[in-house]
């Protein structure tokens, strides 16, 4: 396939097919546009499949939402670092986990690799980005992961879903676009959600999610709280008015044009300390031998040493993650651009 | 002035006033062009002064060279790692230090935060670049950093400089343009260039140049060797054998619209190990307040905590680069797209 | 100049910066940016002067305005087809003009070409338009324009001026901007308004103005009333609810990238017929010779042939103003996109 | 489809999937890419048929060859004037007719318009180009046109054909691809070509030609022979080396970005006067009603007052093709851009 799309490339460059994305107010990020495998508009958005400079790429509303050539960048990095962590604090393996959103089934994907878990419960609001994923991405999980007798596909509200569920999950990931306007998943960023999720989560089970744009330089006005376009700094703050132990890790996904930002938090018991001290090496590498299916072998973007590159952040994200002070609630959402 | 960019910026977006950049064959970044500061064209090249989305930006030939709001992200990466290796393994300032190009000037001024820095050669091939950035880019250094008096700039060919010169440098920086076909820096990415420096430098002295594009997640193409537009993976090849020591490391540049690399080279002594870890966040954090004039304040961008990211590099980059075997050579350049 | 400016084209095509213009709604037009000469923004736009694929171009709000290389089309098209015809009708020169708008002064240059023209009242709303073009723009008509003493120039409202003025013009030229929901000119496109101007001009008076763009082949969706872009029609209508002959005509102007539309209208004495033929060849020719001062050789696209190309309208175009019925009135205001 | 095609252009601007297309060296036509209806690559080209702003679009090799909403402008102004005038000079219907590429079929389909024709030879290089039009375009002509008993359709070399048959036209059409230096159709556009056809046509027979892009308003450098990117004025010349009477004339392509030229030549008999008069709009429309099936309700551009239009050309189109000296032979082609 690779030989072909190359040659596919070159007669589009050729054609003057190309597909535009605004990464962020006034910053377009353009690239060929090789062919269109798929379009249909669902309940909720409209749904492309292209194959483009990242590989075959799905496209929601016009968003990048993951890329053949680096979704293992951002899912890897979505799943292994909080089960990881789940692992080292509690000494055993995650087996139940919840994810919200999801629906091109990779994060599902990375979490299966964990022979420990043992059921996983996924609410997507959209069937039709599952249909097309699986007919289309295969790559990113499709029937094998869409049949796998532990997974739990429900299409629905996951916000709903977590406010009715008497279950508890040791592991929550939440993989939903970012907190728009007039997007679904306002409500799966506030306080008000994220108490009611720790309320579902045994002690050190472990919440992640995605934080939208994290850039390793952010522009000024970002400083200026003028028109913002990050909820890195919300989604960590929000967060840290819920659980003790919240730790904002990032990871550049070329695709989404920029670094990518990432928050994950825990509550320990009261006896264990709130220190939570980046994972040295040795022990990541340990913990993905011992607790992934296939070892190391298995993941192309996360180990020891890449946790490592995730979890230190530059001076300036620091500098910028210390002075938002933006908390998300039901009655003050945060809206990205 | 942010206030008025802001406003000018407001208007240009109306204006339709663009500037589009290929970052990569068929990736191409789009960004309001505020306004055209400058435009003159040299004996080498075209050189613009504009105000686009990352602020104030120097650009030749149509490829930005440095922009205001992330330049010291690049500087800061180029100049301090490499300057606290060498005081960490030596115990003393370096007091000579060698720039190849740098007519930003942003490289001599961080370099001449460090006091015991007597003396920078400076040689770049084009005085008109130093003009403008001396005009147009205050902040990079400008008039200050070219008048300082432990500065020598001299106007012309570095490579021919270096084979000429008699003098020996604790430091040499190369801050140069990307090996391109036509460019005029293409010798002083070649094995006998790196020889000849290593001749004219102290045991313990360190070789540090930038890298060009270092995508977190390189594109599969890159493997096949095909359209390869790295040139990462060939400085290391070529440095590891000239250098005992090789260090390649990354920086997130968003105005370059990826991540950014760069390489350090040294030869211990025969005494001492070759071993090199990475230097810890307390160590580092101490180097930059004894040795850099106002301390970690003087800094946006490098600390320990950074410098962790920049040396632990994605298991996606490490394995890319450990795939890449090419050298260069004066008979067998490496070119970049 | 055109050689410097090749130059520079050449130059920037290679820098990257680009103008881009929505001529229709999903239609853009992107040329190379090569300079701009001049940016501000008065009371009610944004103004300014590139440099680019047309020449020189005055472009206010994000909209081409007028271009060096194809301004003399525009104007020519709009001043001389409505004072020919006058002189053909009257058997005399037009004594007054008014022009409504008219900034770039290029309107009333083509009028002062007319020796037996007395007295030009001009009423631009925003003059900080005219002091950009006279000092950027000379070509158009700069300096020697503005102060020809029959011209009378007057920054206001041309609606309100209308309204007031006691005096009559024998033609009456309207140079503003497309009807647009924002746009200061919506008044002046009424037909309360040109009810008002026929008041205001003696029998057989000559009444013009541009008409937006009018495509030789308009899209579908027009016919379909749905996204309707054009002004062409409702234009037409309107003046033919006021005066007895109402002439479309138009003329390809490249830089607004498509043909655009004029409107001519006058109401003959009681005693004449109201027929209308084209006007021939050969007596547009000798009207021309007879009536500027420099005769043909002054005009670079207006003659006998061009007069037949402009009012001969393609069929399309005909159809298209068959089937609207659109008439624009104070209360039922007609926006263009 | 217009209504489904509206919902999709709806949803692809959001998309940010676009069309671009070099309408002339530095000048860019974009658009959305509403849909990719068809893509492969023949042994000639690249092709591909998409859905955009002017609705269906036949693209071969990134340029437009035409499209659903105006494509009727250009064939019925490549077709109808050359037969009308042939009927009009020798009172009969042509009886045969050769087109010279033509592989969207809507050439022939105008042709077949005409109840006298009885044989029609088209000769196109591609016959790739045929099939898709057939599948993807059957209003250009499709298979009703393809299978009409009159039309001979041979897949191969125009320019061999020509040279190796012994058979006459009365009218001979090339509706080919501009003459471009890697193009097939190069030596179709030289003189020697066309004193061979001259050599195949009785007295009276009329040649016609597509010639490139006519701008109303050429910029200048096409004045001074830089750059130059028209071939009308090189066409217009070897044509007159061969014909006695040679007529240019444009008419509006907007999905071309522009005016577009044509050239019809032909040679009357000596006792013939060799003046051509644009043919007045009675005669236009009555050559219509008498020669053309189903008469001017058949046709969507072309009647009497378009033909004024097309054949009316502006002053600067007549002074730039006065200046324009180049004659295109087999030593020395023309080359366009």
């Amino acid at each position: 396939m690779p030989a072909t799309e190359q040659t596919i490339e070159d007669q589009r460059a050729k054609a003057g097919f190309n597909f535009r994305e605004d990464i962020a107010p006034g910053l377009v990020l353009e690239m060929p546009l090789n062919s269109i495998l798929h379009s249909s508009k669902s309940e909720f958005q409209q749904i492309d499949v292209i194959d483009s400079y990242f590989g075959r790429t799905l496209v929601t509303d016009g968003k990048t939402q993951s890329a053949q050539f680096d979704e293992f960048a951002y899912h890897e990095t979505l799943v292994h670092p909080a089960i990881c962590t789940y692992v080292h604090r509690t000494g055993k393996a995650p087996k139940t986990v919840f994810i919200g959103g999801g629906g091109e089934l990779a994060t599902a994907r990375e979490v299966l690799r964990h022979p420990g878990v043992e059921r996983v419960v996924m609410v997507d609001l959209d069937g039709a980005v599952v249909d097309v994923c699986v007919k289309y991405l295969p790559e990113w999980g499709g029937e094998a992961v869409k049949s796998d007798p532990r997974l739990e596909l429900t299409i629905g509200d996951a916000y709903a879903y977590l406010l009715d569920t008497k279950e508890t999950f040791d592991i929550v990931i939440m993989d939903i676009s970012d907190p728009i306007e007039a997007g679904p998943g306002i409500m799966l960023y506030t306080r008000e959600l994220y108490q009611h999720v720790a309320s579902r989560m045994p002690s050190n089970g472990v919440f992640v999610t995605q934080a939208g744009i994290a850039d390793a330089v952010p522009p000024p006005h970002v400083d200026a709280g003028d028109r913002d376009t990050t909820c890195f700094g919300p989604i960590r703050n929000t967060l840290s008015e819920v659980f003790d132990v919240v730790l904002p890790f990032t990871q550049s996904i070329p695709s989404f044009g920029s670094d990518w930002g990432f928050v994950m938090a825990f509550s320990p018991p009261k006896e264990e300390s709130k220190d939570s001290p980046i994972l040295p090496i040795s022990i990541v590498d340990s913990l993905i031998e011992k607790n992934i299916k296939g070892g190391a072998d298995s993941l192309k973007m996360y180990d020891g040493i890449t946790h490592q590159r995730m979890f230190h952040l530059t001076k300036a994200v620091r500098k910028q993650l210390a002075i938002d002070k933006r908390v998300m609630t039901k009655d003050n959402p945060v809206f990205m651009y």
